[in-house]
């Protein structure tokens, strides 16, 4: 089996190293604009051969991972296109699933399968340099295949991505952006936003980087990603992201007006129900 | 020396083991209203003695730390006042600073000195079970001496504070409570509020769990604590905490539209002044 993976960073990076410790057997091509990245995967045994050429890269692969960032994912699909052989397999793995299945389901020949996928591990660290063989172990890896989709072509990508340890599930697209948005991108526009509330206080910016302790270290962590990938987050998914962060502003102006009354057994509850559901989540 | 602890959760705990582990020969005497609480202190020799009457607990005490529930630090002060050895110094460690020292001023006898403390090291358990003697260790402890307090009196607490290998700085009360309001307390009512939100959201509620992966962790992990204390930081710390509150809201409403908009230049800027911000906090 020949996979070619688009996009070297921290995602393609460990797909291609998790692959190759799972099954040595997988031949693995990587596909990235910089011939540093390709020595350096090279050089870590992450991949067998490398290329800066696109169509060269998926030409004769039987799996394709799109793993450029998000807003290049549809882009450097157009651009593939026409070089996927005939029953190629691709699939991608940005965070928002609704545009980018609608956009590929335009743009990939009837031959190729195109299945959306997210598998949900981040860091903080987005280069190959962060990249490790066991980031998708025990991680949920969420594929978006469509009523038109090949099942057959499903069950080879999901058996696939197995390999890596991740917990596969299926959801419908726009079923996996509203949650998305719930869980990823709306709690990294909170996290902005109050690191930027805080900066913006000139007065106690200095007393309050001071005191700063594990609360606010935790909850504006997500804050230190990427801006672009952020960036690309709130563009791409922008609909359901809309949709959650009305959702948030109506809970908080909730536990804002019990601050403001001195509602202490509405202040409570509102807690307590918050911690209930929390810690059923992380249990 | 003679030390009356008055409250061993966490905080009271710590202190109790901190200050022996640092000086055995002080003289602990934990006072809380639970007897199976100090038999377990007594076990794992945090206390001297201990005794659930308040006024017999502080009779001979050099310092008193006051350590119940942040709601009950005054009533629990207007209940030991009488009882208070002259010269004594009466400490607390309540999570906001105005309202507290504005009371302890009213109800503390002349010869009896009260200084503010705020230690910065909380953890969801608030229990004598995840007490430990080194939860100070380089973290924040604030006192918020006035201009009436007795310089000695202060250099005598933080002198014992040090033991604990906390690092103690000086505050103003309201400067105290704005900083913590924006790192703390603002922090919890926006990771409350996150969770309920996603709570409410029955129909993507079940895969909004399934997909929960360690952004969303962190970004509520405060949520988790302990409801009453929550309550109690949004009362005692209300104006502060409604006006960081506001500017939260400004800065989100900032992205939120900046979203709207597709304008990808400004939300990139937005992320990338609080990656710029939080990455100086946390280096």
């Amino acid at each position: 089996m020949r996979v070619a993976i688009i996009g070297l960073g921290l995602i393609g990076g460990s797909i291609a190293l998790g692959l190759k410790q799972a099954n040595p057997e997988i031949n693995i091509v990587g596909v990235t604009p910089r011939q540093e990245t390709i020595d350096e995967a090279l050089s870590r045994q992450a991949i067998d051969e490398g290329t800066t050429d696109l169509c060269r890269g998926v030409a004769d692969a039987d799996i394709v991972f799109l793993c450029p960032p998000l807003n290049l994912i549809v882009p450097t699909l157009k651009k593939i296109a026409q070089s996927l052989k005939s029953g190629a397999i691709v699939t991608d793995v940005g965070s928002s699933k609704t545009e980018i299945v609608a956009q590929a389901a335009k743009v990939t020949p009837q031959e190729v399968h195109f299945i959306g996928g997210h598998p949900l591990a981040g860091k903080e660290q987005t280069k190959f340099a962060a990249a490790e063989a066991n980031l998708f172990q025990n991680r949920v890896w969420v594929l978006t295949p469509t009523a038109k989709t090949s099942r057959p072509a499903t069950i080879i990508l999901t058996q696939l991505i197995k390999l890596l340890e991740a917990r596969v599930i299926e959801m419908k697209t726009d079923e996996h952006d509203i949650a998305v948005a719930g869980i990823s991108h709306t709690p990294l526009a909170i996290a902005a936003a109050l690191v930027n509330s805080v900066a913006a206080e000139k007065k106690s910016q200095a007393n309050m980087k001071q005191l700063a302790a594990s609360g606010f270290r935790d909850t504006t962590r997500v804050a230190s990603g990427d801006p672009e990938l952020g960036r690309d987050m709130f563009t791409t998914n922008k609909k359901a992201v809309l949709k959650t962060l009305a959702n948030f502003k109506k809970s908080l102006t909730q536990l804002e007006t019990a601050i403001k009354k001195g509602n202490t057994t509405k202040i409570k509850q509102l807690l307590a129900q918050a911690k209930k559901f929390r810690d059923e989540v992380y249990v």
